[in-house]
């Protein structure tokens, strides 16, 4: 799994009927303090993540193995919303509580 | 799934039977703007996307998942026309009404 | 999938039992002009392509849905050859007749 | 599989059901020599690796193929522990007994 | 498929149960000419390659399409043993008989 920050969203009306209700997000590769330093891309959302938080998106089949992404044409989904990145000893990154 | 824009076409005759029917196009990856700057594929067409609409592609096991690429030797397919994309708080690419 | 030109072979008589009868094409990236400029990998061939045609391959899984790659240990496979490639409205590459 | 360092953790409480229970690791590739050089992903953990330890990790489909971690939206998992990488004939990293 | 050369070997006694009785190669993509220049990746062995070896090697889900690497999570595999890599007519690499 990638570490990534949400900035954005991106809103498809004509699309592929497998798509109906899933929420896309724009999501950038962060470093462990949360900057987002590296690639973007779009994400389907699992769960119920918001602008500004730093979550993990899975690529490939595996984003299709959450419930909202069953069987459905995205390549990386966001399964989780990170709390904390400890690395080194040390925690880079916090969730605000 | 990229962003990307559609920039042409690949026409092909002589193919595996399993593509027949299919529409092929040229996308380039594009910035927030829409502006293509990034690698170009060759993605399936799931959605009547026309030259220079800005799109989802979705590329590995998950371009299969659509209703027209369905267990067709296909690695990347456009499966959404994009209407809007929004990051940091701002419309940075609204599609032309 | 990626536009690519055929430019060599592989050749092997140990391998997965498999593979056997497969041909296996040594396959460069190309630009929109056929002239083969990107990265190398080696494909198997579902079309009978021969050396300096401009195909289509696609990787992973997708390269197991042809006919004669079903089920078999390759992720890259030719499923098509290119008549025409064109872009912004331009014809970029267009087989000899 | 590429081999990686175990460098940190990341902890999530709002995740996708099914990932209840994973522990995930931050890994970054590392050289033969154990080095940490390369990108960090962040994978699931099937073996009960600990910080510091030198690792292999499988990507894609092949990451949910362990017993932790079938069918779960999981795009990269240990799968196990080196104790050894030779090169060239030359041990270039044992792990301490 | 990528060209690569096997280089060295990886040991581990504590991985997924899964993995019991499979070879771990250290892989180096090749130029045509077998000449180690690429990235390296860890391969399971499904042809008894040797040290030194001129191999294919196939990723992703393709690479658990081997009788030995079935439903294994492994995410490369050494498939083929290459003899001959003849590009633009020329012989560039030929396996010592």
């Amino acid at each position: 799994m990638i570490l990534g920050r949400v900035i954005g969203t991106v809103v498809s009306t004509r699309k592929d009927d497998e798509l109906e209700g899933l929420k896309f997000l724009v999501v950038k590769a962060c470093d462990f303090d949360g900057k987002p330093t590296g690639a973007a891309v779009v994400a389907a959302d699992s769960v119920g993540a918001g602008i500004g938080e730093v979550v993990l998106y899975a690529s490939g089949s595996s984003a299709r193995q959450t419930h909202l992404t069953k069987d459905r044409p995205v390549d990386a989904t966001i399964m989780a919303i990170v709390d904390v990145v400890e690395v080194d000893g040390e925690s880079r990154y916090v969730k605000d509580a």
